[in-house]
């Protein structure tokens, strides 16, 4: 590839609007342009990227057995009607009509598509268990499209899905694409954490996300620092606390003008905020809901989400109707005298003595105590872990790293099989409905998480496994002196008579200039032939960030070949 | 790739519903499924077809230079607009709206979006002439999608498109463009012609179709007998007649009722069809038109279309408009008196004493004659050509095939990159909008094209450029004897040593269905092991439908690997 006839359109400065390093190397590299918000065209040595971590993901894919096929991204209605997902799905199920006035959606993932096709050509158990995946374009239409790849509109993921009479299979199977999915990220060379998740609008019993570390990801990841215990922040489950202590304090009413937040009670009473207990109101099934947490803790929305009587999706009340139910505003609602039925959270349960709203606007009270003051009967988990909280076995303490999920396995039951009503016959002839699993990977997400984990300040640092090639060659001062070009010309032909993949800087540009691409677009093996270097019979050589060094072209062989392996 | 667990479904019936082989073949060799009108799922082997029809198209597009990039399926409306497409296209282009109510359509072509990728990337006359081309997903919303994969509504495109300061190199591109469709359609191994064809709403001088030659084709080619000259019948020029006969008899009005059709006219009147002269009333920018041809000749619509005066897209008059006009029906029309503008046809022109529609029902002439009778204006070549015609140049007679358009190329001059301003710097500094190419091949039509060409009555015959498979490995007996599921199970490892792709039909099935499925799904080699030739120590071996033989392991390599060369 010779950089004179490849569309790579580097750009000097940073382009506008980018929030994540990503999306501001793809397009400063020329690997990437956006077409519209949360769309992109890929360039040139974006798309070998991409061909190579598909080329990845498929051959792990054929390792497990999984068959390759390819399913349609417009899909019709009625599949999804027939799940049930038509309604539940919100706006980033983009809905479509076609010329005739028919219902069709663009498609977000492949649930119903695989099912119907399953129930429409698998009779028999001997056809089981089986595993289907496909790579495409997905669309799902995000509101703020944003962080580049990260949060795409339109994207690339390889999908599968399995069917199963038995759990013991589908456990195998989850399992087996739970080693490709770590293989997979392991031959790209990432650092990244597989950890318990929650299954959402998916459906199904258990999930784990492939989460990449990276300061810019938007999971958070609770981890133990003394076992393997790893969970998604959404899921991870916060120990119960130590036993109530006794009540000491008689409560009081307390005169808070303006004070609306716990940070503001706090500070006015001299107290801290983990002797006091927020109260959110959100919307019930019946009626608004409290949710009481001591005051230094954030709310899981998913943990509430699937609390009887709460409304899905999560919703917070409208401040006014909050007034017009409980008569105060939010700042001053707690739990004594509270007419709506409420929730609190285990580490708010096991408070004496707290601060909470008086249900009256400028009043809180102080020394209040469960059960004497308030009656405590629905005790649950509701509240984000924070580091240093006990793992839930007790053992160690959490630790919190962001991470950008790339993968998401999921055990999904019967579920779809169920709704879709899929019957294979079993050994003894009986109808069963097959249990399912599905196991997304995201393409062209992984792109970005890769570059966030691999750049620094000059550009991207690819890995050898997926960088767009292998060896950069640059020639300077060729228009000046033509043995250069022609010494150049002559390593790009022999490097691709190896099979080397290169990007042969051949363009009349300054030195400076083609020194900042090659940083910006961070192939790993960096060759520079100048007149200097040619007379002495050697060539300029850097692997990716390292000193440069004088080497030979056999050495340069060596080098390339030898970091092959992978 | 186990027969027992990869999904194919094959079917022993013909499927309801299918209007072409390709089709039918595919649905029941278990290859392919539809999912609703025109939108299809791959299967695992019609997926191995697709990647190795991709594969070939883009080592050619490599070949001849053009860059592989991957742009986005939902685009944007603005680009649309721009270059005035968004209002010229019809329902086939699928107008959608995002959640914010933001237009934009799924994408049938990309010439919008790679132009303006050009012109927010290319500064300089240096970067060109430059190809880029990418295959993905295109949508076509059909309103009678038909023929299966011929005419769907999602299929799957390569296009390119080509970017040039001076028609030479525009003409070196498009020639290049022109020889890897040849090689593609050679390795493949079809039998096909390119022709000159109409450019149609996407603009531009000239261009090549590839037709693949089928009888369930959709468009008919016109070939001449003695020399190198292929068109579409949509384009081909009929020749212009000898010159017109001196006028012999005089007009008269005859009564012809009941006689709406030049076939009943010329039955009533005893003449041949050729000696009448037929008016068709279409619709105009202004007024009515009317397209007068020879009684035998059919009207090309396109060459109609590019008429003055007439209006786009091609459209005949509505009959009510015609009687409220002219003050009688469509078959009593003529050029005698008509009192709205007209086209002659060149070989209506050349008649003498014909007969025509004397402009009141139930009535024609005879013996009518231009001038004389009717004037003779503007003389045109509106009609489509038939066999036996001499072609333009005059050398040879037309002959007429029916074929299958996998590939178009165009010379799209500067349309789009002018209503799109697009500006780029020549060697002098001055900004000229570049003269663009473009160039589309069918990658799910070219699969659907092959088995139009290479099937018969037991199934498909795929060639070997293209097969799911190299070999098909049948055991028969396995269940009675272990030792030929062993020797199979052996011979099955031992080709995939050699990276030969094998499907093995290991299921317990009866042999005639195991042969049956065979035919159907067409693999070219195929070699079966039972009880009596392991004994004999030889293996039973088929190309395709020829004569089975007896022959070694040891040939059986040599025929498998010797066929590898194409």
């Amino acid at each position: 590839m010779r950089f004179s006839n490849t569309l790579i359109p580097t750009l000097r400065d940073d382009p506008a609007r980018t929030d994540v390093a990503s999306q501001r190397l793809l397009l400063r590299a020329g690997f990437l342009r956006q077409l519209n918000a949360g769309i992109f065209t890929w360039l040139p040595l974006g798309f070998r990227v991409l061909q190579k971590v598909e080329a990845i993901v498929r051959e792990e894919m054929q390792r497990i057995n999984a068959q390759e096929i390819l399913m349609p991204f417009v899909q019709p209605a009625e599949l999804w009607q027939e799940s049930g997902r038509w309604e539940q799905m919100g706006a980033e199920l983009l809905r479509i009509q076609d010329r005739h006035e028919r219902d069709f959606c663009l498609s977000p993932t492949h649930e119903e598509i695989v099912t119907d096709l399953f129930r429409n050509n698998v009779r028999s158990y001997r056809e089981l268990p089986c595993t289907y995946f496909h790579m495409h374009t997905k669309f799902r239409d995000e509101i703020r499209p944003r962080f580049g790849l990260m949060r795409a509109r339109e994207f690339i993921m390889k999908d599968a899905y399995s069917f199963h009479l038995e759990e013991s299979t589908l456990d195998k199977t989850y399992w087996d694409m739970y080693e490709a999915y770590s293989r997979i990220l392991d031959r790209i060379g990432l650092d990244y954490r597989s950890v318990e998740a929650d299954n959402g609008l998916i459906g199904g019993s258990s999930s784990h996300e492939f989460q990449v570390l990276a300061e810019a990801g938007e999971d958070v990841l609770a981890f133990s620092d003394s076992s393997d215990y790893a969970a998604n922040i959404e899921r991870a489950e916060a120990r119960p606390p130590a036993t109530r202590p006794e009540a000491q304090e008689s409560m009081e009413k307390v005169h808070t003008p303006n004070a609306k937040t716990i940070e503001s009670v706090a500070d006015l009473l001299g107290l801290d905020a983990t002797r006091c207990v927020k109260t959110l109101i959100v919307q019930g099934q019946e009626s608004l809901v409290a949710l009481i947490l001591r005051g230094d803790h954030d709310l899981n929305e998913l943990k509430a989400e699937k609390l009887p009587g709460i409304r899905t999706p999560f919703q917070f009340a409208d401040p006014n109707d909050i007034e017009n139910s409980l008569n105060c505003s939010i700042g001053s609602i707690g739990p004594v005298g509270l007419e709506i039925p409420y929730y609190v959270d285990r580490d708010a349960a096991a408070l004496a003595d707290f601060v909470c709203g008086a249900n009256e606007d400028n009043y809180h009270y102080t020394g209040a105590n469960w059960e004497r003051d308030a009656h405590l009967q629905d005790i649950v988990d509701i509240r984000n872990v924070v580091e240093g909280d006990l793992e839930p076995n007790g053992t160690g303490r959490l630790l919190l790293k962001r991470g950008i999920e790339v993968g998401h396995i999921f055990k999904l039951g019967r579920k779809y099989s169920e709704s879709m009503r899929v019957a294979i016959q079993d050994q003894e002839g009986a109808t069963i409905a097959p249990a399912m699993g599905c196991y997304g990977f995201g393409v062209t997400r992984t792109v970005a998480a890769v570059i966030e984990q691999c750049h620094d300040e000059a550009g991207i640092l690819w890995p050898e496994s997926i960088a767009p090639a292998k060896v950069h060659l640059i020639s300077v001062g060729a228009d000046r002196s033509p043995e250069v070009g022609e010494a150049a010309d002559k390593l790009y032909q022999l490097l691709q008579e190896l099979n080397v993949e290169v990007l042969y800087d051949d363009r009349a540009e300054r030195p400076g200039v083609k020194f900042a691409d090659a940083d910006l677009i961070g192939i790993p093996h960096r060759v520079v032939i100048g007149s200097r270097t040619l007379k002495e019979g050697v060539l300029e050589y850097r692997f990716q960030r390292n000193e440069t060094e004088k080497i030979s072209e056999s050495e340069l062989k060596n080098r390339v070949s030898a970091s092959s392996i992978h």
